[in-house]
C-alpha cells in the first residue's frame, strides 16, 4: 500500500495552481494508531525531526550530566537552528568546554540561513563555518557522546560507537528494525523507518510511562529543553520555534527536511508524524498545523499559527496573489481527532 | 479527469525519499497531440514560460519596430533572469531610451537570484529595485507596447490595452478561452489555459506555418532571439540558459514558476508543455530534461543535460548523498517519442 491524500492545495486567484499530498498519523505510546491520513506504513527518512531520538545516547549514558550540560545546550542537541548568533555562540562555547573547535564538527560548512547572518558574513568579508551548519548543535552533542565513549574522531560513521548507540535507540523508540540509512546534509546516518513508528517513538517521547527510568528521564528532560528554548530548536520566524510559541511550550514540534514534520503532545501522550510526498516545506508547515489544530493544541486564529495553516501568497510588488490552505482530506473542517 | 503521473523521483541512498507527480504532452501547430502523459486537459497557469507569447503583441502592432528593438531586447523580453548585471544594464539603458525609468515598471523589487549581484548589493550598502525583478525585460516590452499605443500608467491592469492586446494573442495561440488569471509574482495578469492548449501555443511559435503573416514573423523573431541569447533569457548556471546552449541553439525551453516548463522544437515543429503538481523546480527540470532526451534534442550525456536529468545530490561537506531521476512512467528508458 502506497496511498498519499492531497494535505496542501495552493491557490492563485480562484484557480488551484498547485497540490501537495502526504501521509500522516497520530500514535499513543503503546504505538496504536489514533488517527490516520494515507498509507502509514510506507518507509521514511525522519531526517532533522528525530534530533531528540538522536539525542537520547547522549543523557542515557551520563555524557550530559559528566560535562554539566544545561538545558539549552539539550535544545540545541534537538535543533536545526538558523546558524544566528544566539545559536552559534553557544556552539562556539560548548565544543571550547569539550577542548574541542569547529574543525571537530563532521557537518559541512552551511551559509546561515538567517538573513541578518547573511549580510553581516558578507558585509564583513566572513567565511560561514561549520558551526553555522543547521546540525552544530546536534553535533556538539555527537561530540559530547564521543568524548565520554572515548571514541575515535570520526563519530558520523554508521559503525562508529556514537551512531551505533543512536541506531539502538532508535529502533526501540520506534519498535522497528530500520530498513536502511541515507547520509543526511549533516553527514550523519538518518536511518529509515515507517511513519507510524515515528509517530510512535514521539507518543514514547510525550509519555515516557512505558520506557525504563533512565530513557524516561532523558526523554523528559530533552522534550522539558525543546519546550522551554523554542528559540534555540529553530529561529526567529521559523515554523518550530513560531508554533511552539504560539502553543505557549506545551506542545513540541520539530520538522525534518524533504517535508517531515513531527509534533510530541505531552498533555494528551501522544506523538505525531507527518511527510509531504514531494518534500515541500511549505506543504509540511500547512499540515501540522492543521493537525495541531484538529488535535486541540493550537488556536487556528493565531497569528503563527494562520501563518502555516493559511498563508496569504504576496508577490515582489505587496501584491496578495493567493494562498496555502490544508486540503479537505487533511483538516476536513477543522473536526477534533 | 484529474490523473497526474510521477515524473521525478529523489533517492537517499538505497531509499527513495520523495516522489513528484506531473504532466506533460507533446502537439504539433494543429494542436494534436503526439504524446502525452497524465490529464492534459487540465488548466493550468503558464506563469513566465508563455513571456514569449506575452510578447507577441510588441512585435505584431509595430511597436518592436518602431523603437528599434534588438534581439537582446526580445530576448529579454520572453526572460525569467537572474538580475545579474548582463540583465540589468540592459534593461536600464531600454527604459532610458523610452525616456523611462524604474519607478515606471509595476513589477516589485526582486532580490537578485545570482549571488555574486546579492553579494555586490550587500557589500556596497545597495537596494535591490524593480530592474532586478526576473521579469523587469518583460516589463520593459510591456511598456514599449504601451508607448505605441499611448495607453496610462498602468499597465498591468487586466483592462488596460496592453494585457488586452495579450490576451488575445493568448487565446489565439493556445485556442482557448482563458477561464480566468491569476495575478503573477510581477503583478501582470497571467491567464490560464489547459496544459494541451499550452503545448499546441508552443508548437505554433516552432511552426508558424498556420499563422497570418504577421503572427508568424514575430514568432519566427522571437523564438530567433532566444535561441541568440540563452544568457539573456535566465543566466549563468541556470537550466534555461544552459539547456539551450546544450543543444546548440537549437530548441527553446523557457521554465515558469510552481513547476510549469515548455519547449519549442523548431526542427521537429513541435510544442511541450509540462506541470509538476506541487509546483517543485527540480522535478519539472528533471522531467523536461527526459522530454527533450525522448524527442531526440538532448544528448542525456551532456553535463548540463545530466545536472537536470539525473542530479547527484551532495551535502554541506560534499558527500554524495543520493540523486534525482526521471520517473520511469515519464521517461521510459529514454525511448523516441
Amino acid at each position: 500500500m502506497n496511498s498519499w491524500i492531497n494535505v496542501a492545495e495552493v491557490w492563485r486567484g480562484s484557480i488551484l495552481e498547485s497540490v501537495h499530498r502526504g501521509r500522516a498519523v497520530v500514535c499513543d505510546s503503546a504505538g496504536d494508531v489514533i488517527a490516520s491520513w494515507g498509507a502509514i506504513d510506507g518507509v521514511t527518512y525522519p531526517r532533522s525531526s528525530c534530533k531528540m531520538l538522536q539525542a537520547l545516547p547522549l543523557l542515557e549514558s551520563g555524557a550530559a550530566a559528566r560535562f554539566g550540560l544545561n538545558s539549552e545546550q539539550l535544545a540545541l542537541a534537538c535543533a536545526s537552528h538558523e546558524g544566528a548568533h544566539i545559536h552559534t555562540d553557544r556552539v562556539t562555547t560548548w565544543l571550547g568546554d569539550l577542548g574541542l573547535g569547529e574543525t571537530d564538527l563532521r557537518c559541512g560548512p552551511q551559509f546561515p540561513r538567517g538573513k541578518e547572518e547573511q549580510e553581516e558574513l558578507i558585509r564583513f568579508g566572513q567565511k560561514h563555518d561549520r558551526r553555522h551548519n543547521n546540525c552544530s548543535g546536534k553535533h556538539s552533542g555527537f561530540l559530547t557522546l564521543n568524548k565520554h565513549l572515548g571514541g575515535d574522531a570520526e563519530y558520523v560513521d554508521p559503525d562508529h560507537p556514537v551512531q551505533q548507540a543512536i541506531l539502538t535507540a532508535f529502533e526501540e523508540m520506534t519498535g522497528e528494525t530500520s530498513p536502511g540509512y541515507g547520509i543526511d546534509g549533516c553527514s550523519a546516518p538518518n536511518h529509515a523507518c515507517t511513519l507510524r513508528g515515528l509517530a510512535t517513538s514521539m507518543a514514547r517521547m510525550a509519555d515516557p510511562s512505558r520506557l525504563g527510568a533512565v530513557r524516561a528521564q532523558a526523554a523528559t528532560d530533552l522534550v522539558a529543553a525543546m519546550k522551554a528554548h523554542p528559540d534555540l530548536v529553530a529561529g526567529s520566524g521559523r515554523a518550530c520555534t513560531e508554533l511552539m510559541q504560539a502553543m505557549d511550550g506545551r506542545t513540541v514540534v520539530k520538522t525534518g527536511a524533504e517535508g517531515v514534520f513531527i509534533a510530541i503532545l505531552p498533555e494528551r501522550g501522544l506523538g505525531v508524524a507527518l511527510k509531504v510526498q514531494d518534500g515541500a516545506t511549505r506543504a509540511s508547515e500547512c499540515a501540522m498545523a492543521a493537525l495541531l489544530v484538529r488535535l486541540g493544541v493550537a488556536d487556528p486564529n493565531h497569528p503563527s499559527v494562520m501563518k502555516r495553516l493559511c498563508p496569504t501568497q504576496y508577490n515582489f510588488a505587496g501584491l496578495e496573489t493567493g494562498r496555502i490552505a490544508p486540503a479537505e482530506a487533511l483538516y476536513a473542517g477543522g473536526a477534533q481527532v
